[in-house]
């Protein structure tokens, strides 16, 4: 059990010189082999997990972050039927891919079994009927060997849904990474990551899209909100090898699942692929000019 | 001069359960005949203002705010000759219409002069050179009674830059200020005012918007970032009684600004305007829905 805390007293991620806090109290914290996991009650977003006290999500705050990188990607690629999502403990990502019904198989590899365990115990909204769905298969293990290790074109569409390139997260942001997820990916198909915040990890996200060009061909950075992670402000950057389809999103799957949406549309989702900031659209342009 | 705090203290905005937070000092803090004036002195985003306790501006974060108020609105002006801009006291507003060589004449009315005065004394990058400028006229009063007694069609452009709808703002958000404001658009004329957070005040975002709906003809908000806001996720919203001309910027005006634009750009517009929250468009279909 993690320290006590008396009613109103804050939870925050500081993050150089900023902090965003929850009023809330802790309900459980422990130290796996891999970071420190913690389980809060919020006043107003209800519970909440961080890892290494960094904000992960919380059961009123996380559709912001999943449908963002879900259904771009499930509503571009030319099949659905095999997926694969890397990290996604909280279960949220998977429950998103399953609402689609042309999904026929997810596999997600995620490297801490406390975190699948302290979710489905605290926040069983988020996966919701994903841990029991007969199309979800659970591997608790390191994702980066899964993708090394997996048979080409094994897969219709790859998520990363992992923390920020520190600590467990740090190698699902190189190009070694990536080149397999590549690999990985059947003609047509899409990969998506989570791509950190413009505003407070500006050179991580510019060097992640630029490396996803580099390895796919196309990528393409979409913007939205989470307003527990650092600014507020993240993006979530898609990829494909045979062209942006992952822009525009087919008729018939966006129709199967938008009226479950908070957030995405595909009238959302065509405006947060053109909200590029001005001062990344300069950068990433003279990235691509370096030889 | 207000409290004063050890280095490496924080400053919060609390609201409903959430906090943000800079590393910070206070520099000055005054009580004026209408708000609570602070100003600090922060790690990461420079020396910043908050009144009662709320975040407005900082030196190294007004650029998001600023120019998303001003652009789409002076880019889309058949005219822009004449501004007038509600509030604004840090100066920020002034100086980014103050960048568009078509502006000849600009009002600026703002309720409490010590705004300005500190403004112009700690944050004197935000007004930058338009305290000075021979367009600029600034007027510290009232600008709901301003707007109730200017003459019909004497402005081209209307800012409403004011803070959250309490306290001395809370007239800038109700039918008659927004019949005035219509009264004062010569033809071809633009509105805008920030709309607050469709996160941390939906309901005041919503209603908002269909009432400048109602009024004008035409209205739409348009979404970004600014961190130190509660939920990091803001709107502002434009409106013209002659059709929503807001929506697209004329070339000419947008080239002359947008290489000094740290956020704004056409592009960037286009995706702000588009990037409507399912929610939020929900809503905004069963308002006008309703008799």
């Amino acid at each position: 059990m993690g320290p006590q805390q008396p009613p109103g007293a804050w939870v925050d991620e500081e993050l150089g010189g900023v902090r965003y806090g929850l009023a809330a109290t802790v309900v459980e914290e422990h130290i796996s082999p891999f970071q420190r996991i913690t389980i809060i009650d919020s006043q107003t977003y209800g519970k909440g997990l961080l890892l290494d006290g960094c904000w992960m999500t919380a059961e009123r705050q996380e559709r912001h972050y999943h449908e963002p990188l879900v259904h771009p990607a499930l509503c571009a690629a030319a099949s659905i039927e095999r997926v694969l999502v890397i990290g996604g403990g909280d279960g949220g990502t998977a429950r998103e891919c399953l609402r689609h019904p042309g999904v026929a198989h997810l596999d997600m590899v995620e490297i801490d079994g406390l975190v699948v365990e302290l979710s489905r115990k605290h926040l069983p909204s988020l996966g919701g009927d994903a841990w029991s769905d007969p199309r979800f298969h659970l591997t608790v293990g390191d994702g980066i060997a899964w993708a090394a290790s997996a048979p080409d074109a094994s897969y219709d569409v790859v998520l990363v849904d992992g923390s920020d390139p520190a600590g467990p997260a740090e190698g699902l942001f190189n190009r070694s990474f990536f080149q397999h997820c590549r690999r990985l990916l059947r003609p047509g198909g899409v990969f998506a990551t989570q791509s950190e915040s413009p505003e407070a990890f500006r050179q991580v996200h510019i060097d992640t899209v630029q490396l996803l060009r580099e390895v796919f061909g196309h990528a393409d950075p979409l913007y939205g909100w989470v307003p527990m992670y650092p600014s507020g402000w993240w993006s979530w950057t898609f990829a494909c090898p045979d062209g942006p389809r992952y822009r525009e999103p087919l008729a018939e799957r966006a129709a199967a699942v938008a009226p479950g949406c908070r957030i995405w549309s595909p009238r959302w989702q065509r405006g947060a692929f053109e909200a590029v900031p001005a001062f990344v659209e300069r950068q990433l342009a003279d990235a691509a000019a370096q030889p």
